[in-house]
């Protein structure tokens, strides 16, 4: 046995508080009981104001993230529509490929890992295309830790096309980073439960705008079929504390317990807190000659490319020595970039363990490093 | 408070054992870790023996059952293709409604809820349509407590047209009676982790017969699209101890403490305990003059019909009281039945509790009753 506490600090998974776990370990209720429609009310209620949208609909799924993302596109475009989506990283691909396997004709905004897209650009690429009904973006882009400026591109998406469908994966931006759908005018807002939301995995969110649901209303026999991820079906039962298929109970009741604390600590504060420490990591890393890969950086995901002579997966492996699971880069980021997150249960004292490590790990792989200084680096930085 | 303890008698979800719960509150771990792919592999072979396909792929998904039998049928059927679908209860129902929701021609074999289909029949209606591509069945119906004889209608339906996808809902059947996909030669198996296998809800299963994975291959590109119920995908990950999307790892965890306790019962020894305790439920409920209303009863539900002067919703309610939540009838079958289930953690001792309550409960709302008689024949028949 290592003598090491272990961390969970991955962009998700993340470290599930004991209370959030001991809520999941309650004696099995019926999904249909008076019990749990209360619970499962009062839980969409709370999450309906962590997204910013209190009172309306903000679906809960017994699915992953991905299945949020395709339950709303196909829910709310019809089969065929042009769409544009937005891929600067594997998430941004993914929904590409979830369109174009349903056969959409699918207009693609390609960027280099690390960038994100210029709404300027956005908007002239929708000028291109009046007759697209959606644009697929990510918010945060959890390969590469880059934020997208959702704000900016729905304001210029909309002013080119006031109908659009602006549909957004908030995977690893609800709960981390400000999320304001209403507020930006965007139409889909998409999210799981592993992530800002410290809960267990398989729990998926889906929000619509009124426009999205009037679309889903106005096509409703040109959409593509899908009996479980239909959310017409699936709004309507839960606007009465019941899902249309079993619910996952004892996931919900993680959820409410996740909730509890998250509305507790306050949303702004909660934004606030995490982009600190992020930023916090983001600073030790460059001073240990790790450059921070995104443009834009996501408080979700402090990636770090780490120097050159310096194998990440080398670093990855010195920190599990250490108790410590942070995720690596994907596909071609594989051999460069540590992906370190803050999500979840993580407090302050946790980025100077995350800082700590990297100055350890880097010196033993071989890199000159003045012992301390990422470390107070970071630490001076959790003052402010 | 009440006095009582509280016994969830529903057929689904069910109660889950202390050790269960426990496994699904250990400490979040990441889903692609090496200790993760490990758990999951153990699982899925666990899984793959209670499904008596050992060795096979049993498919975890995240997800409830419906998506399950959802995602068999797209995966494996060719678009706009014929389907049979055998309805004897509000199951059965559902895979008549997805079906026809992907627009399949559907035929449907509509039977009075409590029936059981016939196998000549099933024969009969194949071979007037030998262009069908699949037949559609549940095996136990868990809306009437019915159960099909999946083994001869396979048998006979297999001897019209060898080459037909026979897609079975077990949902409320694995892990309680006997389910065995290749002796039966069928070609989907799907179930939910809520029932027999004494999980909280969350996870869906699904096995596919090499005739189906052959017809996913051949009609790859005349398939319905889906990307989150793409089995073969989904199957391509899990050969590798993946999951094609984040899997649902407390659940997982959970689901491997259950099989843990099912194997060491045994299989079969599960199967004839499942069965006893039913049957002596049924048994006492005639006692009571209770009408058994299953033609064929499913161990998984007790489905009794009560004396036509007492209100089934009463008996419920009256249930309620006692700790104990039984189900109810459905739709039509709602002022008359009641089902509590053995399914979960269960043992004969809670037999006693279900038909004491029984007792109490019919004479409470006026039936007339000899006190002790139908607990003491249920108490016989578990000697037995």
């Amino acid at each position: 046995m290592s003598h090491y506490r272990t961390r969970l600090v991955s962009p998700g998974p993340v470290d599930v508080p004991p209370q959030v776990l001991e809520a999941s370990a309650k004696p099995m209720i019926h999904h249909r009981s008076a019990e749990f429609k209360q619970i499962f009310l009062a839980t969409r209620e709370k999450l309906a104001k962590l997204a910013w949208v209190p009172g309306e609909d903000v679906l809960i799924l017994a699915a992953s993230g991905t299945a949020a993302f395709e339950a709303g596109l196909i829910s709310s475009v019809p089969k065929g529509a042009k769409v544009i989506g937005i891929n600067a990283g594997k998430f941004g691909e993914r929904w590409v490929k979830v369109a174009k396997s349903y056969g959409y004709e699918v207009v693609e905004m390609k960027l280099s890992w690390g960038e994100v897209a210029d709404p300027a650009e956005v908007a002239k690429l929708i000028a291109q295309h009046p007759d697209a009904k959606a644009l697929m973006t990510t918010h945060s882009e959890t390969s590469t830790g880059a934020l997208h400026d959702v704000a900016e591109i729905a304001k210029a998406a909309r002013k080119q096309n006031p109908d659009l469908l602006i549909l957004v994966d908030c995977v690893t931006s609800l709960g981390v980073s400000e999320v304001k759908p209403k507020d930006w005018d965007i139409d889909g807002m998409f999210s799981g439960s592993q992530k800002g939301l410290m809960c267990p995995p398989g729990l998926a969110f889906a929000w619509l705008s009124e426009r999205a649901w009037a679309s889903a209303a106005d096509n409703k026999g040109t959409l593509n079929s899908s009996f479980y991820l239909d959310l017409v079906k699936e709004r309507k039962a839960q606007q009465k504390g019941e899902t249309a298929y079993t619910a996952a109970v004892s996931l919900v009741r993680a959820l409410d317990a996740a909730l509890d604390l998250i509305l507790a600590e306050g949303i702004v504060a909660l934004w606030r807190r995490k982009k600190q420490m992020n930023d916090a990591i983001l600073a030790a890393g460059t001073a240990l000659d790790c450059e921070i890969f995104a443009k834009r950086p996501s408080p979700a995901v402090a990636a770090l490319k780490v120097p050159s002579h310096i194998s990440a997966p080398a670093v990855v492996k010195a920190f599990a020595k250490r108790g410590m699971e942070i995720a690596g880069g994907q596909d071609e980021s594989k051999p460069y970039l540590i992906r370190p997150s803050v999500m979840g249960y993580f407090d302050r004292y946790d980025v100077l363990a995350v800082v700590a490590a990297l100055e350890e790990v880097l010196a033993e792989l071989g890199q000159q490093v003045t012992q301390g200084l990422a470390l107070g680096k970071a630490f001076n930085f959790l003052q402010t």
